[in-house]
């Protein structure tokens, strides 16, 4: 078995997908931010969100999914779809779950959490002069589905 | 207590640092890409970075922390003067440390969490192929200097 | 009727367009940046660009068709596959019209918007120093055609 | 008279701002989005905003007043040190102010306007198929202070 | 004969590609970075890469043939479906060649030779401190397959 | 002797410059386009510009210079003060010479060299349907002045 990004010599490169035909591809990922209760009473308020803090976070998660091959280096321009970004919330956490859908030779794994991802900092960014200790965690793929390697979840 | 990113009616804005003075500024996060073992012999080998793996992922945190007032809504820009990435292995898990140093009327937490987060998001995409249940973990500020706040030590 | 960028809790995200087959589209969109007459005399003489103030302008709106994506937080990205901008003087305007041309599920109006929009800002920014009273108006949708919604002209 | 950014030749240059001292500016825009009644019915309610469009807007201006060097050709990267976006509503417009502010050799004009503009076409985005006629109008610069042109209101 | 990428007037413009159908297309470009005998010995041993130095390059070289569109003005954005940079050595020169792929309605060429390009620049970076004289020569189109102007060779 | 850009160990970091003061500093780049007599009277006649030609490449590599962090991983972020790009031809070549300021703690030799190579590129874009042989050649620093390493003339 061998990384699929690296060739024989250890050389990094952009995988080729020019022979595999573009399929209907989704892909839900995770990720949770734990912080103290005090600080998540500040941005949600009885299961709703008070303030622009919640939709700081999702708006910033839809545009980095977009902004993904930019980001990551060996990771493929694509034409998204669709994005969608819930939060569910414990009394001391916000869960974030991004979906991301295209139709393409490869997949939106990495949109959907590169989604989450920048989502979590924003909702950190806004809380870290109240909560510095907050700590994204558990940011993961759900499920993906289309593609070769077809239907996963977690 | 309030957020300071959003007004009393709510509303997000970029906080005004018009009035702090520049100051040297420094802070360090970290974050864990936990894997299979087997995924990890891939990587890295008695303790020796194979291939070009790491260094691509050194590479994304670098250019990811220059991204971070792109990627933060609320983020201000930032002249950084140093970003440094070191990663240190466990038999099943790489740890990303981050650190990023500025002078500026603010600080760099968020520079230095997006480097780990993007560093891991980009481990995870040349890995994922081989274990795709790999998750990204515990990233958090380790420590910053500097400001009025102080310094602060997790 | 309800906004289709966000559900019915007001949430915003990213129309999912995956069901829809790519068609060829064109938007046409134009707005006017009005200028005293003295300025508009230092840009145009004639009916003739005098120096690279128009072509700075024109190369600016035609670049910010390509980065919409990254400027509108909910807008898909497109292939383009065309753009062009032209600009119409009166003795005291400059009215910029673009067109913006694509195969895809949908539509670029918002490309053709944001071309104008940035050629008009980057004219404004030229002239600034010696006309800082410049107004940029009637920014508009001029025509589009193809998808469901059909041809439109105002 | 000339503009500043062309030299003799007519050719485009970044004016040379190197020999000005930093010192603090601010900028305030506005700009109006003229719509139906019953459009602006689906995003405000009695002065309130429903749901996310006028915070998706709000995110999307502070995002552009920081790309501002990225989009408009001739204009200097700057270290923004606020940027604050509010809306006013008739019955038939929101308006659309932002205020930017800096310590910098040269004035944020253009990142305000900029921010108007963008939080503009991001309200459009919204709207537009429900509202296909909106026009953005009136983006102009109210108000600036700092440097040595002076205090200038519109 | 005229210039494709301007009107009869002079005035730049995004080619119109939307009738032409996408095909597979691929592009190779090559340049080449000469300096001192000694400098390179600090980047490669025995045909081997000593540390990061060429990762680097070879990472930024890949992304930026992704950020092709938005460097070069008239540039379609495209899918790029892979691509590979290699290094040559001679005794006191580092050639870099640049293969990128697409499926299209328009060539890859500028993204190859924006890959070379970058990936040159970056190393030069990183050398600049002990051999400020190096040069970047002979950035050039290799060979390109695809399209209605077929093959090329050069 | 050793690379300053990668530690003892080869790990590529962004070299830290918070101790050193900001200065002026200046750098001028050049580099030349080689293309057939006949194309180079597409471009200038007697010496002029015909058409958006040279501006499209001015424009792109002002913007370049400004992208150059963005582009070359380990470069810092600049506050570029001046941009300023000349064009040069002989019967057969355009030579692009571009002049770059700050005042910062590090120098801005590989923004000249950016603007350079962009424009480059893109006057290369222009021409390629009717020269594709043509040949982008000697990038190289001309000129440093500013920092500790003093003046440099090439």
């Amino acid at each position: 078995m061998a990384l699929t990004h690296v060739n024989e010599k250890g050389e990094a490169h952009m995988v080729d997908v020019g022979e595999k035909p573009p399929t209907k591809r989704k892909a839900t990922a995770s990720g949770v931010v734990r912080m103290q209760k005090s600080t998540l009473d500040l941005i949600v308020q009885g299961g709703l969100a008070k303030g622009d803090a919640l939709a700081v976070a999702r708006v910033s998660g839809i545009m980095a999914a977009k902004k993904t091959p930019d980001l990551i280096p060996l990771c493929h321009p694509l034409p998204i779809s669709s994005v969608k970004i819930d939060f569910a919330t414990t009394e001391n956490s916000v869960k974030i779950i991004a979906t991301v859908a295209t139709t393409a030779p490869t997949g939106v794994e990495m949109e959907a959490l590169t989604a989450v991802s920048v989502a979590a900092l924003s909702l950190y960014d806004m809380i870290k002069a109240v909560d510095r200790s907050a700590i994204i965690e558990q940011i993961l793929l759900e499920e993906k589905s289309g593609g070769k390697s077809g239907h996963y979840v977690r």
